[in-house]
C-alpha cells in the first residue's frame, strides 16, 4: 500500500481503537488480542483458555475471519458469547470492525475479551484495536527463523507463545535460540511454550493471564 | 483497506504484470509465483527443485521478503542468480516490484524463474506478478480446515502442494477429505503431497514442473 494511503488509514484506526478502549475500561473487561499465521492454533489456544478458567472467568470472544465461522461454530459451543467478524477480504481486524462488534457482546458480563485476529503474521501487527495485550503464537513447524522475516510482530507482543511443541522431535525448532533471538528485539515479551494438543504448558498461559486480569 | 483504493491499485498492479509478461514471453522465461503461509516451506521446495532440476534446467529466483534476506542466502548457495526484494513492510509482491527485480536477472540464461512471495495466504493472492503458474503449498500442520478460511489462495492456485506430509501421524490431517474440498472450489489444481524434509512426492512436483516448461 502506498505510504501515505497507509498511514491516513493507521491514523484513523488508532482514534477508533482509543474509542474502544474507553468503551472496554468502562466495562472493566480486560483484552486480549491473539494473532498468529493461519493454522498456528489461535482457535485451539483460545478453547483450551475457556475451559481452564470456566467458573473463574468470564469469557467472550470476537472471531475475526476472512470468511466462514467455524471458528465461532466451534467457540460458542463452549457457551461463551461469540460475535464472528467476516472481514470479506480484508487481511487484518481493524478497531472500526471491532467498535461494532463490541456492541453486540453483553460486555456487563465478561471478564476476558479474546479477539482472534485474521492468521496473518503482518498487517495484523500495525493495526490497534483497543487491546490490553497483544499475544502471539509461533507454531513450532512454521520454524524458529521467523522472527527474522517477520519483525514487527514479534517487537509488540507482550507475550509470544510456542505452540504445537509436541512436535519438536520432528523439526529443527531450536527453543533456546529463538528465546535469544526474542530477547533481542523484545524485551518485555513472556515466552511460553505450550502444546494446546497435550496440554504441556497451559497452565503458564492460564497464570499470565489471570496475573494480568484486573482484580474482580 | 477500502474498496475503491485497492480496486485502483489492482488494476494499475494488472497493467504491470502485462508489462512482466511481456518481458518474460519474449525472453521465454517460464514464472511460478510461489505462496504460502509463514513456514510452510516455501524456500525449501525451491531449494529442492533446483537440486533435482541441476543440469537441466535453467532457474533463477526472486525472493520475497518483509526483511532480511536469510532465504536468498541458502538459495545463492545453489549457485543460481537470486534477487533479494525487501518490501519494507507490505504484506505481498506486486507486479511493479518484479519489474524491477527483472532488470538486475540474467533472463537470457534463466528458463524457470521462480518467484517467492512474502508468507500470507490472504492478499499475495490478489496481486498478479506477470506468472504462469501460481503454486500454492499447504503444510500439514496448518490443517486441513484452512480452505474454508482462506478460500481465494486454493481458488486462484494451479497447483497445491501439501508439504511436511513426514508430519501427518501426529495431526489430524485428512489427506483425502482435503483434496475433495479443493475439488469443490477448484477443479484446475493439481494437489500433490511431498515432503522436503524425506523427499517423499517431489518427483511427482519436479514432473509436474517439467510438463509445464515450453520446449526448449
Amino acid at each position: 500500500m502506498q505510504a501515505k494511503v497507509l498511514k491516513n488509514i493507521l491514523s484513523v484506526n488508532e482514534e477508533m481503537a482509543e474509542r474502544n478502549r474507553g468503551v472496554l475500561d468502562s466495562k472493566g473487561v480486560f483484552v486480549i488480542n491473539v494473532m498468529s499465521s493461519p493454522g498456528s492454533g489461535k482457535t485451539s489456544l483460545i478453547l483450551a483458555t475457556i475451559r481452564r478458567l470456566k467458573g473463574r472467568v468470564r469469557i467472550g470472544v470476537i472471531e475475526g475471519d476472512i470468511s466462514s465461522s467455524i471458528d465461532a461454530e466451534k467457540v460458542s459451543q463452549e457457551q461463551v458469547p461469540v460475535v464472528q467478524i467476516n472481514t470479506g477480504g480484508q487481511c487484518h481486524l481493524d478497531a472500526g470492525m471491532i467498535n461494532r462488534a463490541l456492541d453486540n457482546l453483553p460486555l456487563d458480563n465478561i471478564d476476558l475479551l479474546f479477539i482472534e485476529n485474521v492468521g496473518n503474521l503482518v498487517c495484523p501487527a500495525e493495526f490497534k484495536l483497543g487491546e490490553d495485550k497483544k499475544a502471539m503464537i509461533l507454531s513450532v513447524p512454521e520454524g524458529d527463523d521467523k522472527i527474522y522475516k517477520y519483525p514487527l510482530m514479534f517487537t509488540i507482543a507482550d507475550v509470544i507463545v510456542v505452540n504445537k511443541i509436541d512436535l519438536l522431535p520432528y523439526t529443527e525448532f531450536d527453543l533456546e535460540a529463538f528465546s535469544q533471538a526474542v530477547k533481542g528485539i523484545n524485551q518485555k515479551a513472556a515466552i511460553l511454550a505450550v502444546s494446546c494438543t497435550t496440554g504441556q504448558g497451559l497452565e503458564d498461559w492460564v497464570s499470565w493471564i489471570t496475573s494480568n486480569l484486573q482484580p474482580q
